[in-house]
């Protein structure tokens, strides 16, 4: 198809095409004269996971282009190709807490990971992160959230399992990594979404005579 | 104590404090002397909840100005003040879906809010995301995931009653706003990392040999 006609598949306008092709986010069309490229389904799916990362995660262009470098580097194996575009969407947000805090968090945290015979990379920036908060709600007096870190871990670890399924099942390596990082993105949204609405509803029922 | 030991028992530089005074984040001392203001504890934990805000949540300044006035909005009742406080947290992320996918996932959601037995605002901002995004991933072909939904909401709901009950042991209202608050953006890094930490474990696990 014509540029004019992915812009119709996708309803993405055909300037915004023009700029993720100069960006180099999606691949050029095959040239089919001299001035006319032509588009396949490869660029439709392409647009519409570039679309879901640029406008409902909010992720950066520059993050979306570290993401599908790390789909399109087929000769990686898939556990580290995975990792990449894992990586790329971690958050890094640093908050400094107390010394006691971050010593009492490291070790809540290692101990939990211990426990439930987690493989992870001590590298990892989810893990700076996740120490780094269980710290910030010390420091802030929250203890009472942070005794509760196990039964987060339980719960996740739940639906976690179903994802990791879920996705296994596409037949390709490219499909497959597609859904780790749309699942990976979305998933999120879609888990505090549904944890504002729960939060909203339980604590109406909880606090209507306070 | 002075601004400069404000400064030290919360380790936020006077000029930012004094910014913060500035554009009425952090509510004025008391005058001890024509030009020597006094602060107390309620300062140092306004500093601690305004610098979790910014800095670990990355939550707008403009945000934080609206959770804060929330908060001291003792007039309210205290439903209304955490649900005023929950919508400024609440991410309003719009995505285009075909009208298919946006018709199959407000039915969906609709049926399992109704099933769960949730009571909750037909206008809150998290609904509206939670259909935008069941929607992206069904147009996404990922309804491998979405069929998962109900097991999302089940692992969210255990975790959910667990932060009410913990924050429900605060004192006064203005600590177990503070909770919700911190609660609400914190646990969603914390939730967030623990997800990106059992995913690499998991799949690691799973595709060592893929």
């Amino acid at each position: 198809m014509r540029i004019g006609e992915l812009s119709k598949a996708t309803d993405v306008p055909v300037p915004t095409i023009k700029y993720y092709l100069r960006e180099g986010l999606l691949p050029a069309g095959e040239l089919s004269s001299p001035n006319q490229a032509s588009y396949g389904d490869t660029h439709v799916r392409r647009l519409r996971l570039i679309r879901a990362l640029i406008e409902l995660a909010q992720v950066p262009v520059a993050t979306v282009k570290e993401i599908l470098e790390s789909l399109d580097a087929d000769a990686e194996p898939l556990h580290e190709q995975i990792g990449r575009a894992h990586r790329a969407l971690t958050p890094t947000r640093r908050l400094s807490a107390s010394d006691d805090a971050r010593a009492a968090a490291t070790t809540q945290v290692t101990g939990l990971i211990a426990d439930r015979g987690w493989s992870v990379d001590p590298e990892a920036p989810a893990l700076a992160t996740l120490i780094d908060t269980v710290a910030a709600l010390r420091s802030l007096g929250q203890d009472n959230l942070v005794a509760h870190l196990d039964t987060y871990a339980d719960a996740v670890e739940r639906f976690t399992q179903l994802e990791i399924d879920a996705v296994t099942t596409n037949p390709t390596r490219d499909q497959l990594a597609e859904s780790v990082v749309i699942g990976t993105i979305l998933g999120e949204t879609l888990i505090a979404s549904l944890r504002l609405l729960a939060q909203e509803s339980i604590s109406a029922e909880r606090w209507k005579n306070r």
